[in-house]
């Protein structure tokens, strides 16, 4: 027999909707809230550890279920009232988790290939820019992605959604701008910043060694710290009115000028 | 002496509401707005006729000002009230433009170009993704953009505001698909259709002939019409758990890559 939870004042439902609203929750409590089935599944093979399973059986079959459930995990029936309350996306999908955060520490990264492609994304900030470049970078199967001095963490709803839930299927580390690029001189890992200062055309250089690609933000662009510490400076060529280009259009040109170089493989 | 209109009530303030809220006014009227200097400045450079210029004075100086009502463009001076009023955007630019709409046919559109190289979208729904294409046909310089069974108008503020201004810079058409395919049928340019049926990996074609590059939407693809009428389908080889990718970003490593094989002539 299932749990069940009917009332929307219940005290654990409250914590869920502030696991969901504030970042500042999810760093204390070290979870967070996943609604979905994809999303629930790719986090089960991402390795990431399942709590609780919530689930409005109106809407997702015992069958569907019991394939996100599995591993005898801990399953709660909610009410309609409770499922509105918790969702946030505009989906009938009827299930969430309540999943443990990864460390995502530079220490935990490994690096599994010889000559490794990395994406590296400077302070992000826009959910849906981080959303596409977990796109770009699990569609690139890049080893991993790297945020420096990150401006909000990783399990915000809208980043699990924009990223369809490619947040789950990389390794993604987070550090300060000093740790990553300590990390990859460590590694002789070659260091391209996406930045106009004494830059080339992307598309002479040679991505085929270790290979760090760095983004920064629209607004800034890169910092200091990043541009010193640059092996060399590349740029897309631009020949429009306005040299602007969305930061995830301008990171999977890179990305993927890396990969046709490195024959997809 | 300036006209000044302080009041939310006036009429025409309220006609302006209806035409930055609605698609429908703004083809009713043949006019549209656009708020912010650079949009502004980009669409008088574009050749888009100003109609009339609103002002809050508190917020754009004079010498701005004339910068954009150099040719006697009908001027307005705005409350504050009137200004937050008509505004959407999170800025403080005090100024918006009433601007008269182009035709976007596709009998209008020029290729000044020997080997044209066009983006083509079919039935984009998100502001923010045509926004983003369109940022990317500018900085690629394409001949131009053409827009198949459009499912909202160009000047919606949305699309204004996520595309910076590009929607000013370039040639767009809109038509039917059926028309457009004669189009290019008819000018010996090339379909390359970005889907999975039939398709080669898009580095191992010849970009450098006349070529259109032909994007769905992510949910639901193109259309059998285009499937039908393409020279050759390409994919971007995935690699990923999830085969997914933002439609911008897709458009961006395709146009660009054939922008790499111009050698960005």
């Amino acid at each position: 027999m299932n749990k069940q939870i009917s009332s929307i004042n219940n005290t654990y439902i409250r914590q869920l909707v502030q696991l969901r609203d504030k970042s500042r929750e999810r760093k204390k409590s070290g979870v967070f809230l996943i609604e979905g089935e994809r999303e629930i599944s790719l986090a089960i093979k991402g390795d990431y550890e399942i709590n609780t399973i919530l689930f409005y059986p109106e809407l997702i079959s015992e069958e569907r279920l019991n394939k996100l459930t599995l591993q005898q995990i801990n399953t709660i029936e909610i009410s309609k009232e409770v499922y509105q309350k918790l969702a946030y996306r505009d989906t009938t999908e009827g299930v969430l988790a309540v999943v443990k955060a990864k460390p995502h520490s530079l220490e935990n990264l490994k690096l599994k290939t010889e000559k490794p492609l990395l994406l590296i994304a400077e302070a992000p900030e826009k959910p849906g820019n981080i959303g596409a470049l977990l796109r770009t970078a699990d569609a690139a199967n890049v080893d991993a992605v790297i945020i420096a001095n990150p401006k909000t963490d990783l399990y915000n709803p809208n980043i699990i959604r924009s990223s369809v839930g490619c947040v789950f299927t990389k390794q993604i580390a987070m550090g300060s701008t000093t740790e990553i690029i300590q990390f990859l001189k460590a590694k002789n890992i070659r260091i391209y910043c996406a930045a106009l200062q004494a830059s080339v055309n992307y598309h002479t250089q040679d991505f085929t060694k270790p290979t760090a690609i760095v983004v920064g933000t629209e607004a800034t662009g890169l910092s200091e710290e990043w541009l010193n510490s640059s092996d060399q400076n590349i740029i897309i060529p631009m020949q429009g009115e306005i040299d602007s280009m969305n930061v995830s259009v301008a990171a999977g040109i890179l990305i993927f000028e890396a990969k046709r170089q490195r024959d997809f493989r």
